[in-house]
């Protein structure tokens, strides 16, 4: 949907059709967060969605809207992350099979997760070619329709309803911020705020050490971070020419921050929130923290994309 | 109060008191720990609640129920925990000083919490003999008043309120849970079970390692716990004569636990609510757990009492 005009219609569709399956998730707000910052921030708390992320959004508007026809063989993914799980769970939900490709060294707890949501799963080599190729031919033999993670208008759109939900319940922010990974969230974060409350500051903040989106917008075309080497791994997908185009118009800028940033950002969300959240979600925060002299005295909507951790491999 | 008549008109009067001042804390669910468990268990949040725990509650009814001469000279505590963070909080908010008493070798975070509400602190030996004594040359010498973490009828009142809220929350309660250490929340949580859902089983839950409550019970005689050792450090103070003689009346039993179970259970609830608890917090899951032949399909209200954790000293 390169006409951003018809995006509004296929928000609110979605909105509509994964809302008898999703969360309304809370809005948390600390005292102790604001005084640091010194402005006022809304945590969209999607660490409480169904699988513990916003992915279940995507994945359920991607499943609920295909046809019965289309459905009818299931879907495939490559993940070994919150999309996973959340394809299976959406996949589940509507009676269909969801094939999920994963390499042979994704966590035990990963493959747990999807397994437990009822996902398909086939292991592959860990590299991004084996995955494509093998998700490739499942799709081929089973007739599974591919749910990619992001490059996708129904997941899109599906993410995108986290940031409706926040706008609508705290009027007047005056910026919004979210994580960038592959992109989806951002753009339909974007979306959803130049349609809903269009004079808001859009921020998309990554790891420095996965810095694409960043290095995209300053090179004015799709470009590779110089390397991948971040905790937070829900981040470290490159954006795709579709979510490229929706940031470049709907993303104000995105800013960039360390880890050992995105690690203290993190333990001042476990801390004053009393909330678990995973390293991709402290992101904003962590880039709201050094960028505070810019939004003194603002109203900023943070979107806590998740809460996956494992407890035995903390950052600290 | 050995009348257990006056009690709804002291709760009634405590909650109408503390309300501008505390949070109403939200009650979550997790599908995934009722599969665990075979039964509907709703959570009350107190982690959420200020100063990060339900102390909170009493502290604010206590200092917020002296009288204007009472309270010029300020209040005065002996604790180390989430009692003393709440005294100082409740204090600096009617604008008079709380003296909390602590050792010398209370952690550098609990020291830095009650700093940060605005408490004069005062070291002394770690002993509960040094710590009685300070408290008593400080009340003497300054005409504070002692408020006591639990031995003492308007905390009780306070902290009454949280079952106040879960019971008004959630309808048709079988059982009410909550952890026992000196008493005062098992105290004020069996009150309001008695008043407002009398037919519900209250259930107050303890460590092994501090099964003072459990052995009085038993014995029908105040018994100090054979040792005190357990990571739930919230729960090691000993019931008084008065919270004893209202655990007596008002909790059905007193189930005990193994600290393996506690951070079992904590993980669960870290994972499963994505929340931060204490150990002392996730003592009535571990209960729950063991016990779950016993309230199999039963609607189960939890008190989660605190989320101070120190997440360099995580259990695991």
């Amino acid at each position: 949907m390169s006409d951003l005009s018809t995006w509004p219609a296929a928000i609110r569709a979605a909105h509509r059709r994964i809302a008898p399956h999703i969360h309304r998730t809370p809005v948390l707000t600390s005292s102790r967060i604001d005084a640091l910052v010194g402005a006022e921030l809304w945590f969209k708390c999607e660490n409480f969605q169904k699988v513990g992320a916003f992915k279940a959004r995507g994945a359920f508007n991607a499943v609920l809207s295909l046809s019965e026809a289309a459905a009818a063989a299931g879907v495939v993914t490559h993940s070994s992350g919150n999309h996973a799980a959340a394809l299976a769970l959406a996949a589940r939900t509507r009676g269909i099979t969801a094939h999920i490709v994963m390499p042979q060294t994704a966590s035990a707890a990963k493959k747990a997760a999807v397994a437990a949501y009822g996902g398909q799963i086939t292991y592959c080599a860990p590299t991004l070619e084996a995955r494509e190729a093998t998700a490739a031919a499942i799709a081929l033999e089973t007739g599974a329709v591919m749910i990619h993670p992001y490059d996708n208008d129904a997941v899109i759109a599906g993410q995108a309803t986290a940031a409706v939900e926040l706008i609508e319940t705290v009027k007047g922010l005056d910026v919004v911020a979210c994580p960038v990974g592959g992109g989806g969230l951002a753009s339909g974060t974007g979306l959803a705020t130049r349609w809903l409350e269009p004079a808001a500051r859009m921020v998309g903040t990554e790891p420095a050490g996965a810095d694409d989106a960043w290095r995209s917008l300053q090179a004015g075309a799709l470009t590779a971070a110089a390397r991948i080497d971040t905790i937070a791994d829900g981040l470290r997908a490159m954006i795709a020419p579709r979510t490229f185009a929706l940031i470049q118009a709907c993303v104000d800028e995105v800013l960039t921050v360390s880890d050992a940033a995105i690690v203290e950002a993190m333990r001042l969300i476990w801390t004053s929130l009393k909330i678990i959240v995973e390293p991709s979600a402290a992101v904003p925060l962590a880039a709201l923290i050094e960028h505070r002299a810019e939004i003194a005295g603002r109203r900023v909507g943070v979107i806590l994309t998740g809460g996956n951790v494992d407890l035995d491999q903390l950052p600290w």
